[in-house]
């Protein structure tokens, strides 16, 4: 596999890029967060998840308020370098409420 | 699993929302791309992926240039209602770099 550099790295007008978290072993799509240049230092120097949370405005450490940990296996970003998937071991459900994925909900259309 | 209705989902204040593409069959996240409205529509109905190419400002039907269509298994929102993962199969690579995914570059920083 490629690398690339964390600098090479496209961030958008506000400074963040999003990041697809999957599971390393189950290979589960668990949650999708955006980190900012500091959050993505954090993830790749303590090898925990960090994130930027758009609605509290803030630096988010996955699981320091829940005890549910994302431990790094591998970070790899795509083709056009703005996005990012973060291969992870989950020490507990991703989602608050307390699914182990945030993605569960089908969708529909109405009739 | 639960459901939702399309008109439930939240798109951002260009109308988009991201989608995150992943393989039915080997779970390999393949792309992140975004929809608007009518490209969701259009998925839902036709059972292939379409999305709003933010180069381009235009509709995208995947594999209408390249012919590595995406076959729609099924389309999950999260627990936010702003982010879709879309499972498909892939008639044929989902990068235009002829990769099979469009993940392929490990993340590193400079010593």
């Amino acid at each position: 596999m490629e690398t690339i550099v964390t600098k090479s790295l496209k961030f958008d007008s506000q400074g963040l890029i999003p990041a697809i978290v999957q599971d390393a072993e189950t290979d589960q799509v668990l949650m999708l967060a955006y980190m900012n240049a500091e959050s993505l230092r954090l993830t790749l120097s303590t090898r925990e998840t960090y994130f930027w949370s758009r609605s509290r405005n803030e630096l988010w450490h996955k699981g320091a308020t829940s005890g549910n940990f994302q431990r790094v296996a591998e970070v790899i970003a795509d083709c056009d370098t703005d996005t990012l998937l973060i291969r992870v071991y989950p020490t507990g459900p991703a989602c608050h409420t307390g699914n182990q994925t945030c993605f569960y909900r089908h969708v529909e259309t109405l009739a």
